[in-house]
């Protein structure tokens, strides 16, 4: 068969370090050159004729160079006669470009998705894209994985009994409730009026938070301006406790600082698909998806079932 | 300019009548013959040559018949050299089956989508997409309006300070909420699980409806059966009044029948995207969208704004 | 080497059943649902990924109903990862619509060709299609095969020394010389005026054929109008007795009583490509083509020469 | 509108040239240049931004230098940013490669209709494609003209009563059977056996042609080889005199006189869809197509139908 | 005719408004968002529906945002229906990664032109390439403007006679032997080595410059590190004088300054394809080609020739 | 592994039997018919079904028929269902046409790259391109040898003291400046004014000759005129002797007689990527890539790395 081959681009390598120990294979360096125009150049640094080649490279700040610098890799691999080029996205910032909700803007998610495929890309691993029509914007197979084994396994750990998840808006309901049903607990929802990506609003919370503890679940958080808007909400309904977990941790802005500052908030918990925030608080748990995206790449490799393993329902 | 040339396949010949009518241009026949061997052959009866073909087609059952129509119609047009041709969609059942919740199977929406894109479709005009998504699944512009607008208008005739809005489900609730802020009353919705297609379990309903007039909005009514087990959850709550309604009035197995029969149901409003129901209840009113859908064809034909005529917020 | 991977479509199992039978290999399920609002979606119930897999589907009626779920199967096969997908199509309905003989009417058989291969068909194979150019409306590799040797098989055991071989008209006049040749009789053949898909004159049958024993070849025998209007003009000439010969025996609209109850008529022969008809008449005589198709199929998946094994010339 | 510009490549600009008499616009230089290496280089000396353009270039021997400076010319006019380029290609050689009669051959019919849109072709205007399927393998709109209107016009000038057309083969018989209906005749028709491309065995002639004037019909006559061996099958069944028809008088080898030379044929009637051959026989009658040509370009232009005016039937 | 739209992205606004004074047409305000997550979102805040739309944006530091930003106005202004979208790329910074020189590296100047085309690119406006070979990497047509007339204009003002112009390397010698052909100098050229992207030596001059007014001519300066090791060996071969003139004058790290302090330059000439230095030298001169790239907009949108205009030969 | 299947078109089976002795493999026939219209048809020999299959054929005069019989060759071998078609390509004559330095004039280049692409090819192996980006111009992976290394190592037999590398023009500058560093010697060349294809005047010679014994260096000779213009220039400088050196000596017009009746050349050196001139002169040295063509395609079939075995540098 052919070998498995694993590159990572500048943006998480330790992540991809991490994945390639669980593999047992090496991780190949990769060289990224910046002209004096500030154009970049890529070269693969191990030999990728008809390799089955991994390329780890989640979209994180500065996402833009992160998603040049992967399409310049996807191109090498090409140009370098790789049998197989597989994109592993453990964060897939412009997922959230889902659709058109005002006149002329762009879908950023469904371009990103033809330009990966445009320069090369054969399959995509990805972890909890925004919405799972995202799933549908790629022209090539897509493996997606879920990191709400890894939030459960880590909640479990606590007494759940008088617990509700709360979805910061309308839009991550169906997630919520189905991380609820794998904590048997209740759920509920911030109802948000989104004016600007800065001024978020949420005029009320439907369900019952009263004297409970919460559980706050996003995909993602970034700047938190919306979680704390929804923690405003929640304490005018007086709960009793609030732990706040994402996938994906970006903690922009020194958000993980400004809610961890926070003190109905008992603990923030995220997902290393992304590099941590420089100065982690101490409220801060990161869950390693390390062990999920190895063995979803040993069984891409293997031609063994992903779904069987990595089902949640 | 190029002439405007529209084109009816056979699910919905009176809507493309009712649309042609608010245009002032002819509604164009199509032959379809259908072979001894049940194969499809499509004539469009009028000269397409450089000019601005629009085909309306909802595809309502027979499904599968009024697709593969709607293809040969499409490669028919472009082999007659039309400069450009519109798909008109007024309902795209297709649009459920836009992710992947279980292993193998199709995403119907985004095959259908490159479907009609290979058969020679250079836009889409559609309405109510089941999710927002749905759009990024084309790869040619669509116009993607809403019957919001209708419906409001409406319920706007009734008193509505009692009143909430109702969603089935959570997938949903963005809608529901969207349509609440139109009519400014409150949001609630069902938290749904589905077993099977078939077997629906509406768990709880997240929000406050006690007492109140209840509106429940759905994309789509087919059989009816999420609205029923919604309508016993409501019942159990204590709701004092239900209208029903949707844009897609699909009401198959006899639901309009079923859902008229309740006595808490007020009335089920629904629109003409796809053919009404054979024998229609007292309780059914049908608004039009031919107006709407006219009007947007006469924009896209002299290039003006689609979206600034539309907009609901 | 990779597996081979079998699944039919709802169009024909028997068939499927019987090719895995020769192949020795299992026919795994597939999980066809329909949604309330008719719209079809499509599971493979085995792994797929990085297998051979083969989808067996004839296009026989409901024709539009077995092409759509042919396009979802192709399009759940890739999303799973396939290496590659074969599309095993015994009888291809469109291949009749193979030319332009009116203006802006649909070239089916290309456009369907086209469509199996946006879906993720990675090639083809096909029996008997309705003329040889067909093979090069498909883009991907197409194997086919001609059930003329089956055909030829069994008529010889007769006594062939009166025999002529008849084609129903012109088009078909060069397969039916083929098979005359194969036998070692002579050919003649009607010269068929259309005047519609159902009214079929007959106006001359071109050759010698009084007091000749006669073996009437088509591809394909539908409603059986053609035929009936042959076997008049046959009559006309004082032909001594007839046999009729097709490789799709569709026998719509009770074609196989209403030839079967013929006087004239001694036999009818066709193969299994597509399901046998519900009430088979006495003189009715169907060829297995289940043998080649596994047979082909063993040789595409190892590698081996198709064409050397299904020579007739 | 956007003007139309014409150019014409090496092969035949003399029908180019009548082509734009009759269109009242002028035919624009090509220059092709020859580097030393014996690579081609084409410029068009006429702007074509945003025109209509029309690239005349039937495929004629040397048929490989005239496809590939056809295909140099159409990626000339796309770079030039013509606003849309038709192919006129009033002979195409490749159509003769239609099917896969052998494994592994080429289906040049199928590769060049590629080749021309891979090269720039939005459209082609075909006269007279060796089988109708042909039209299919263009993946853009093709108006295919025949040249069977002329030639019926001229063969009216004589007494037909006693007359029958014949085809050489099997393949042309539908063809045949057409003009016979054009002309009031009957219809016979050679059972040909080709062993290679110089080798044609005429085994026998199916119909009835014994003391008739005999009209010999067929698409193209190069060599004329399998024209000669109807001809000796015809001799012997006692015809009384014989005309040869065809679209595409290649005549090479100088088949023209070898023909001419037989006292039983009367007259040699073509087209000139290719240049007429040098030393052209007394017997020789070439019939224009350039007015046919020329108003299918205008009717493309202007957007008005083309099938309306050329219906034969 | 379809109205001119032009957008500018935030690469160089102050030259698209001087685009747009000289054209006499608004430029059309885009909104840029970035969300929490650095994702970027834009908006076209005017109408394009069958608008003839102009997208300018040089590919300048910081290439990667800007490049980004433009393929997602591309989507967009697909999305909203454009009838045609321009790129208009006064610098195409990717160009120098134009060919495979080390194993396995990104060709960039061919990744890039295809995501533009991916993204929905309909034609591109390029000035002073690279190389004159990245123009046939681009899939559709590209107008490729010199900014040497508008150079050569401003030189001729001096007395040349003693002038000879100096290509820093091999690679540019063809450009700058044009441009001494345009001044009628002579001409000569460093021979240079480049062991890294910012190691360069440049081991001799080749031809003869003892004594003369050397007129240094590059397509981009960017560090100036090529220049600067030019110098020292134009130094030693006793040069009089030096002017530079680039294309491009990016003048990254202070290389205005830097250039500008050595005493025998006597002038830097640029054009403003890209934004002038923050602090510009006395020395430095920036020639405006608005005013060409303006006159070609007008040609491409009113179909006249582009080339006739801007030959320099 | 999949078997390596070589085939050669009638370029130069010479060449195609050398390689294959060098593989240790069996060189296939391919049959190429012409029919009597001069259409081509092409039937490879031998099973191509999940082969890795060779096709070699250099472009060398009749350069056209060479190219569509090579289009023919990759079509049959899609067809056939190779697994991998790789064009081996020694001589690509249309690598010159590699920019647009005319108005309307095509880019050959890039255009036929495109044409192999469209008619299957799946990789290429070429050898010395006229210019490196002509690499870029494939969409497929390119492996790009040079024979600089063959060159130089029968360069090195000799004394180099006194010996300059000269180019005839700036375009080939870089690549003789790298020979001359393979050889440790200096580096002179040619400015060539080109005023058409036949006529071109080398103006100057820039760099230090005088008294030297030159090596004139260039990718391809054929009718020798730009050589024979340097020579002139070389002589009216004083050299001392001269060798001239190219990789592909195509010596059209009787060339390699001209040029070795040249009293002052001593030698010329070729390789063997063209077939050598019918008369060879006693000065001509044919150096064979053979060698290095069957080591590069048997590194591609076993998936090791090319570039690193054939660096130059």
């Amino acid at each position: 068969m052919r070998d498995i081959t694993v590159f990572s681009g500048t943006a998480h390598p330790e992540l991809a370090e991490e994945i390639c120990a669980h593999l047992g294979t090496p991780l190949h360096p990769v060289k990224v050159s910046r002209f004096a125009n500030d154009a970049l150049e890529v070269q693969l640094q191990a030999n990728c004729r008809e390799r089955d080649v991994f390329l780890i490279q989640p979209l994180v700040p500065p996402v833009q160079e992160h998603l040049v610098e992967l399409l310049l890799m996807l191109d090498a691999a090409r140009g370098a006669s790789a049998a197989r080029t597989t994109v592993v996205l453990p964060h897939y910032a412009y997922a959230r470009s889902d659709k058109k909700d005002a006149p002329r803007i762009s879908i950023g998610a469904r371009l990103v998705a033809d330009l990966m495929v445009a320069a090369g890309a054969d399959r995509v691993l990805a972890m909890t894209l925004h919405s799972p029509q995202v799933h549908g914007f790629f022209s090539v197979p897509v493996d997606h994985l879920h990191a709400l084994r890894e939030l459960a396994a880590h909640f479990r750990q606590y007494d759940l009994s008088n617990t509700v998840v709360v979805s910061p808006d309308l839009g991550n309901a169906k997630e919520a409730a189905h991380f609820a049903r794998l904590l048997g607990t209740g759920v509920a929802m911030g109802a948000k009026q989104r004016f600007s990506d800065d001024r978020v609003v949420i005029s009320s919370v439907i369900g019952d938070v009263e004297g409970k503890d919460v559980i706050v679940l996003d995909d993602e958080i970034a700047k938190g301006s919306t979680v704390i808007e929804l923690l405003d909400r929640l304490r005018e309904r007086g709960v009793r406790s609030v732990r706040l977990a994402c996938t994906h941790g970006l903690f922009s802005s020194g958000a993980v600082e400004r809610l961890g500052a926070l003190p109905e908030v008992a603990e923030i918990v995220c997902t290393n698909t992304v590099p941590p925030p420089p100065k982690p608080s101490d409220k801060l748990t990161v869950l390693s998806i390390a062990p999920a995206l190895a063995e979803a790449m040993r069984r891409i490799h293997d031609g063994e079932s992903v779904s069987a393993l990595f089902s949640t329902s």
